[in-house]
């Protein structure tokens, strides 16, 4: 097993390693130990696999553990939802002591961050990740959200996970498409910070170690979010790489390309774009949509250049009349870049 | 005009004062520089009175305002209401520079600060008390929420303002049971730190000195904040004086009393039932009666305590089994006592 300590204001460990699951039990009595009750919150893919073993644990640990299963899916991850799931919560008896547990991927993570930032003005909540976007992205960092229906991730709050339990035999049930999907937010990394892992990945494809490979991607992420708890223009915004556009890929398609694919449209477009503006060399910006390629990824899309456009525009990273970019300098190093809306479209338009 | 520090972890002043309505704009010009649209959140009954002069405040600043209404009572203060509240933001494209703007009272200033809490992860806002109760309550301490079916307060934050002001000409247009009502809460301060200014109220009554009493109430509750921000079973619980019960008798009189009249009956109930136990002097607890009453409030209910033990066993201080009482050692000390239910119960019965 291997750990990394995050030092936020309120720090926590993230554990990377086979059957983490089964300990559960034992590190929410560690953690907390006047907790009575822990609400599992997980979806209708996750609940049939890992909902009892993780009930099991809590309960061998002397807590009283209730589930509420979300449906799959991006399209769970609303306002209507968190209310529906905060009332569950308290209808059986949550209390200040007690801890939400987050069993799934991204989408279960990220609502029930922000049921246990608001339920009672704060519980603790424990990330047990069961994606490989989960294991390497979201389930570390503290960002919580629910989307609106004017864009994604409208509605949220910073707040900290106690723990992070990564297991990695979870991730080896998960359907390829899945795994490959969260392979994006892998190849971010190498992009955004390490040559090295981009020639690891390029080699090993989608075999690549599991453990090795996400304990790296999760000490990047430590590194800018404890520099940047609050995604105040520092080093964080580097981590939406990708994302500006794909976050706008995503909606347009109806959320019919994953979180992962959206983001390797989205890599692949800045890249391409990044090369045509001189920003970084051609040969930079094929070996990115190369590798993406590789993990089956997506490198294009033919969702017209407007809808995007009036995404782009209303998505919350912009600042004022703004749009941060992520470009890509060459592989391991990006640079953030504010643009004005014309500069915007001019810049993604070369990329499409 | 008088200003108070508070220092919490993102510390802020509260200024105190006649005219400070005027003052709104070039105050969010200064202490946010980079804001170019506030968004103005106010009540149907405050709207047709201070609205206008709010916006056209923030207009000569050289900001865009927009204002959303909502419909007054604690009614509002729904989950619904404040997804509705974060899409007008949304629609109106409030960006993460930009500002919200509380102009009202306790409801107005708790559904206002969470949806600041909670959009985009976080905006500043300006909290402008409108009631007696806001001013000297709800709009200092950074404690923001909406109400949920199974109980008050249920969903919320801890968010601080970025400013509080306390423009006192406001408050002389209330009604006057609106007033008084705030009054509870005043009353509540001298009961818990301070009996010469018990002894002020009782000689001034509701002719007290606005600006110097306020003042006064402020400096205490910075101080509980201050030294517990996240109320973590510190002093700050203190200030749940009378609110045990009176969250109870507000709920289970369907929001027909209002808060403070709630909290009234509450402080009434439990100074009755310390000096039965024994905890306070009998004068003590007729003089807060007498008090209470001499301010045209309430300091007795006829719901059956079946009902009103069901709504403080699923209130949201309980801590595991037991529920948090202050309870009155004599006027101007007050203690926590942590309470099984079987006890509440009984002690509350003595004072009813």
């Amino acid at each position: 097993m291997n750990a990394i300590h995050v030092p936020t204001g309120s720090p926590y460990d993230v554990c990377i390693g086979p059957g983490l699951l089964s300990e559960l039990g034992p590190s929410v009595r560690a953690l907390y130990p006047k907790a009575v009750r822990v609400l599992l919150v997980t979806d209708s893919t996750v609940e049939p696999l890992f909902a009892a073993p993780a009930a099991d644990s809590l309960r061998a640990a002397g807590l009283a553990a209730d589930t509420y299963v979300l449906p799959s899916g991006e399209a769970s991850k609303t306002a209507e939802r968190l209310v529906e799931l905060l009332n569950f919560a308290a209808a059986h008896g949550l209390t200040r002591s007690d801890v939400f547990v987050a069993l799934g991927g991204g989408m279960t993570g990220d609502i029930t961050g922000l049921a246990a930032a608001v339920y009672m003005r704060g519980l603790p909540y424990i990330q047990v990740p069961t994606t490989l976007l989960a294991a390497v992205d979201s389930s570390v960092g503290g960002k919580t959200a629910v989307d609106l229906p004017a864009g994604k991730n409208l509605m949220g709050a910073f707040w900290q996970p106690g723990l992070v339990l990564c297991d990695t035999d979870l991730l080896s049930t998960l359907p390829e498409g899945v795994f490959l999907s969260g392979c994006a937010e892998v190849i971010k990394y190498a992009v955004l910070f390490d040559s090295a892992l981009f020639d690891r990945l390029d080699r090993d494809g989608p075999a690549f170690d599991r453990e090795a490979v996400i304990t790296q991607c999760v000490g990047f992420k430590r590194d800018v979010v404890a520099e940047d708890e609050r995604d105040t223009g520092g080093r964080r915004a580097l981590l939406n790489l990708g994302h500006t556009l794909g976050h706008a890929v995503e909606a347009c398609s109806g959320f019919a390309l994953s979180h992962g694919q959206s983001v390797a449209v989205g890599m692949a477009v800045v890249s391409r774009a990044a090369a045509q503006a001189g920003i970084c060399g051609q040969e930079d910006a094929r070996r990115v949509c190369g590798l993406l390629e590789r993990f089956g990824l997506p490198t294009a899309t033919d969702i017209p250049m407007d809808r995007l456009m009036e995404k782009m525009l209303s998505d919350k990273k912009r600042s004022g009349n703004k749009v941060s970019v992520i470009v890509p300098e060459r592989i391991g190093q990006c640079s953030v870049r504010p643009m004005g809306p014309d500069e915007l479209r001019q810049f993604m338009k070369a990329g499409l």
